[in-house]
């Protein structure tokens, strides 16, 4: 695994040539964060203000950004050019077109995350550069995305771990009788008081909630024989880890053990055959097949995704996915098994592909059989 | 005050009219939940896999969304035709161009959500409805959204309090010597464990980086004299609250004590002037004459903003803003001093616009005068 050079000279490598754009201008949150190294953290909240890593295929990059941030981004980010706008005085869309004029761009193709940046902008910019022609260039930056360096996977895998071990935390804090909310809280605290920034979302349900794909912790107690699962992340220097893990409540049926043994299994063969030239769709097929010999039906479009600063970045482990994996590559590996009628069984690790096949990074215990708590 | 009727009627009311469209196709995380009750808080995380609330102007609503959260939608919307689609499988905008077409809307004025809909969606949509023409309906939208139910100001006003609860319990935890991000940690465990769903932001620093917009809580040990300063947020019901206050660590010096009290009472002079009527900028000059008569240069670009489902709403309280406040508006007023090359000093309450007057909904305990803490 060799990622070499920063995130601006990745993209560069591929900007005329494969992207055909002379000029790549990022404004998402997780786009900017990634090229300028400021993570804007308010962005998620505030997608209006948006702020505009300008890469220009040579030559000096430029930061637009809301002035509010002008302090952090100067103490933390690698772009020299700073340019700050006043909210609501002044147009970041017309400064993007400045920019874009003063540095000859004006008629260039330009990249821009079709993706991402909202219908107004987008109308606002080409209005603003009649001659520019604009292509989306949110594939070449998932492809730089995906790769990642191994002071990310570093990061990666330590977010991981912390997360996993919280998880594993708060359900063996969790009883019969107890609130499930009660887990996601434990959960919760457990995170913001670990090695994460915040916590980013707590998807915990048992019981009736079980079956939901994002259940909203409930004050209903929970009890003997529920299936308790979560779906979870938190978010380190910006990045996110995000980790599934089942349990039942009390005591498990022989029915409950062989489910979740069987989502294990299909969980360790797609792991297994993920190595660098598998296509995303293979591994999707490869994960249906291994559900479908143990008499279990894949009802989730997906199977995994790579994340970053995004949630789901590409590939995302898909049956209309052509993109071959890579060494360097992370990516959360989910298997779900829906009980027609009935609770889910969902387990979800952080994944490195390397040559001998897929290494999970998140597993600060044993989870191959299900865990019993309380 | 009276706002009549659901969400749903209460844009009817002014499609036709006012936006001119025949079809709003709604199509952002917080446009979807208001129009159909389903939070579907993925979305915040996953933006890609949109839901759409389409409502004609006369006739059934449907509701296009992601067959995984079919299950939470029938459960919790108001929308009875609801059409899953399955993501990678099926597109869900040629979804929504089938659905206008089913209703005879293939040539209709559309309004799409110009500020949330990517541009990929647009363009494929603009594509799949050659005949059809696209508005903005952001305004529409964002005029209705900002009138609040009783219910809603209820909910605003309970989530406002039990996140002010939470700030001081954490600021009343804090001693010289404790790492800031401990205070954000308290901050954190007292939300999960009250009211709110889960905690959306916290944005909290001392010292040092009391002087950024939005700190990220740091392990620096707090020292006699910092300023600590919050700006933060929970879900509650899908709704967020937000909150900022200040307070000195250990001591406070008169020019500290002085400050805050300028700021405070600029805070109360806004407040009791945002009656009916009133344009919000000229509540925003209020608040500039408001800091210079007392010495102070406003140097942020706005002092409140509504919130609902969404953080930032409009009336944004900026300088170019002609909306008239009214009767049963939520505005979250914040006053923030930044002290030339040192922290900012800032205060955030909800108010509640009345014909007296704003009335504060947010305020647990006095927070007139600096808090000192440990």
């Amino acid at each position: 695994m060799t990622v070499l050079g920063t995130s601006v000279d990745r993209v560069r490598a591929r900007m005329l040539q494969e992207a055909r754009v002379d000029v790549l201008v990022a404004t998402s949150y997780e786009g900017v964060a990634y090229l300028t190294g400021s993570v804007i953290t308010t962005q998620r909240d505030i997608p209006a203000r948006i702020s505009a890593a300008i890469i220009p295929a040579a030559g000096e990059p430029t930061f637009v950004v809301c002035d509010i941030e002008e302090l952090y981004v100067r103490a933390s980010c690698r772009v020299r050019d700073i340019r700050p706008y006043v909210e609501f005085a002044q147009s970041p869309t017309r400064m993007i077109a400045d920019v874009l004029e003063e540095k000859g761009l004006s008629r260039a193709r330009v990249g821009l995350e079709f993706r991402a940046l909202c219908a107004h902008y987008y109308c606002q910019l080409t209005s603003l550069l009649p001659e520019a022609s604009f292509e989306p260039i949110d594939t070449t930056l998932d492809k730089v995305k995906a790769l990642k360096t191994p002071e990310e996977v570093e990061l990666l895998g330590r977010a991981a771990l912390d997360t996993d071990e919280a998880i594993r935390f708060a359900y063996e804090s969790a009883k019969p009788g107890m609130p499930d909310r009660q887990v996601a809280e434990t959960f919760a605290h457990r995170l913001w008081t670990g090695r994460a920034d915040s916590v980013a979302f707590v998807d915990l349900g048992a019981g009736p909630t079980a079956c939901l794909a994002h259940p909203i912790p409930s004050e209903r107690p929970m009890e003997v024989g529920d299936v308790l699962r979560c779906d979870v992340g938190g978010y380190y220097s910006g990045y996110y880890s995000d980790l599934a893990r089942t349990a039942v409540v009390g005591k498990a049926t022989p029915d409950q053990r062989d489910r979740y043994r069987k989502v294990w299994e299909v969980h360790e063969e797609v792991i297994a055959a993920a190595r660098p030239g598998v296509l995303a769709k293979v591994l999707f097929f490869t994960c249906q097949r291994a559900f479908a010999k143990r008499g279990l039906e894949l009802r989730f479009p997906h199977c995994g995704h790579s994340l970053g600063y995004g949630l789901h970045e590409q590939p995302l482990i898909e049956p209309y996915n052509d993109t071959p994996l890579e060494e360097g590559m992370t990516i959360a590996f989910e298997m779900v098994h829906t009980v027609p009628g009935g609770p889910i069984f969902q387990d979800e690790d952080l994944v490195l592909i390397t040559r001998e096949g897929g290494k999970p990074l998140s597993r600060s215990a044993d989870w191959s059989e299900v865990l019993v708590v309380g």
